[in-house]
């Protein structure tokens, strides 16, 4: 497919946290750094060099950690980065990762505009693809926290109404597709009645997951309008099991495409939040597309300023995804409808991996991990 | 208004269960159970009769007694039913009541079709007022848990964008309305990728709040198209403290009208658990609105059924609401907008309160308790 192969990648640390156990030893998980292809068990580093933040540390799941705030996350992050270099560590591969966190609410975004426009033109021929209010605010709907799963979870082909021809079946998905998308986590929780302002994203937004955002187009063709989508989305979400912090991410800041608009002044952002973000869908190995982060028309600091403006309190736990990321390219686009042009989907056994990296300064560039999963037969 | 004057109600204990503290007393909430006018105290009760459930029944919230499953739920009301004729009990007035169970995940469905189609006539005059889904199965979205708040909490008047003439301004709504609604709880949690069998209802959902889904219809329908309601519902939903067990309910179970029509299989029910329950909107003292439940075209058990049916697991605390009830009198309707014909909304200072109560059998009945709240300014 001629994509210029990457040989001379120098990459950064930048121990993003995560949740494991080692594996044939069931039990509580631990919180855990990664550092190259090993894990640091962090309640154990803590516990060793006498941290403050052993009792965060010590915890099954990063809520803790992630409620500490801006100042506890910097901290740690420092600590870390003294412990990867002589604390023992543990092969990745000997390792099971778990839900790095236990999710709150889930906010799912549209905010790119290609894929909105592709969209559009793909579901409403003929007519405008964008909506009246898309360049007003970021669009985005609730989905469902109970059924976000880690990377590697198989997820089972749904089945639900949808039209077929002039009939209405009830049978398993026809057009089971991808979303490639970025997860924002919340950590600091906000004042139920109080908006949040943009310019307090870094203090309440602790890091980012990759997302794969499975969708049923033909059950969420039909289930719609006029609520939006429901079972065709609820069935699973997977995220990247590596929370990355969003300190890792300050070379890759540039401004978004909506600062050149006029924007109520809630969701004018004083420094640029939009993200230089490379990412890379493969189905069964062969890489399909590279959706770029960077052409997101709302950034996560503008997507938590309208998420909160109506006084809806963020908690720690919160995850909000981008929407999918679709570049201008043909292969660029984040989801297997936009490629194909709902021609062809995903058959069971499929597998699909979404990665990503973004650029750490001096040309250096930092991983973001993957998020990954296998298609398999409805039940 | 020619309400006749119900003098001679004969009420059945029907022992809810919710969570308080003693009034000028902060501490950590306890479970109660509400008999009469008194609370009972089940920690207490549990303690000091040795009940087997006394870890459950001493928890700061329902969560532990939901996830116990319908045979714990069958023994914790026999017990309390024991307890309430001589435990020693506090006076309502002298405690405070609160969030009675971390909510899961909140959904919120339109099964009722007097109010989809008063809503589709008056948002989109001139077309079919209801969808073509809408006979095929339950229309439904999710919403915001984390702002799932108790009764008495007051509601902040939310701002957002909407469009007033030809201009989008940014502004607190003007329309902020009411919705009357039921919602059930889900006690027992399901296996994610396993549809629940709607037989399987009352082995999962444990009982039903009284809801009132606030909604700010300028920011809802400027946002809406086309991923459904968001900012116009997210900023709060508040329910009734008492959750009241399905058990109280089987002298008003009755068929729903979607019986009579061709079903999915997963969406017909072997027993009917549509619902006899009268509710009331009063705001300001005014009696507005008797909205009838039994007008409901989905019952909660094919609500349940319908949630799961793409292998989304349940998980203890879920909520699912009903959608406004709404029946064909001009006095039967579950919102303003419908009352009203969006002449006018709720202004700061407004006390909203639903209540309900259901047949209990043999002329008696059981009162489903009531939720409150007033409109204080926009921050």
């Amino acid at each position: 497919m001629g994509w210029t192969a990457v040989t001379l990648t120098n990459w950064v640390e930048c121990f993003p946290y995560g949740v494991y156990t080692i594996n044939g030893q069931p039990g509580e998980p631990r919180i855990c750094a990664r550092v190259g292809d090993t894990v640091l068990d962090l309640a154990d580093a803590a516990k060793r060099r006498g941290s403050a933040h052993q009792t965060t540390l010590s915890q099954p799941n990063l809520n803790a950690l992630l409620s500490a705030g801006p100042d506890a996350w910097r901290e740690v992050h420092h600590e870390v980065a003294q412990w990867a270099s002589d604390a023992p560590r543990i092969a990745v591969s000997g390792v099971t990762l778990h839900l790095p966190f236990e999710v709150a609410d889930y906010v799912d975004f549209y905010a790119n505009e290609q894929h909105a426009t592709n969209l559009g033109r793909i579901l409403r021929p003929g007519q405008e693809p964008l909506q009246p209010n898309w360049r007003h605010q970021p669009v985005g709907y609730h989905g469902r926290a109970g059924t976000v799963v880690v990377s590697g979870t198989p997820v089972v082909r749904p089945a639900g109404h949808s039209k077929r021809g002039d009939d209405v079946v009830f049978a398993p998905t026809e057009r089971l597709d991808v979303e490639v998308e970025v997860g924002f986590v919340v950590g600091t929780p906000s004042r139920h009645g109080v908006p949040v302002p943009i310019a307090a994203f870094a203090d309440h937004v602790f890091g980012l997951v990759l997302v794969n955002d499975w969708s049923a187009r033909d059950i969420q063709r039909w289930e719609t309008v006029p609520l939006g989508p429901f079972l065709g989305k609820s069935f699973q979400t997977s995220i990247s099991p590596w929370v990355v912090p969003l300190d890792a991410l300050q070379a890759a800041r540039l401004p978004v495409p909506s600062s050149n608009g006029a924007l109520s002044a809630y969701l004018v952002e004083p420094q640029p939040w939009g993200l230089d973000i490379d990412l890379e869908l493969r189905v069964n190995d062969e890489l399909l597309s590279r959706p770029p982060f960077r052409s997101m028309h709302w950034s996560p600091a503008q997507l938590m300023a309208h998420l909160s403006v109506n006084g809806a309190s963020l908690r720690t736990g919160d995850l909000y995804a981008s929407g999918t990321v679709s570049g201008s390219g043909a292969e660029e686009v984040g989801s297997l409808i936009e490629l194909w042009r709902a021609e062809r989907f995903l058959a069971d056994g499929d597998e699909v991996v979404i990665s990503a990296s973004a650029p750490a300064g001096d040309g250096l560039r930092v991983d973001l991990g993957e998020v990954r999963g296998v298609v398999v037969p409805a039940g």
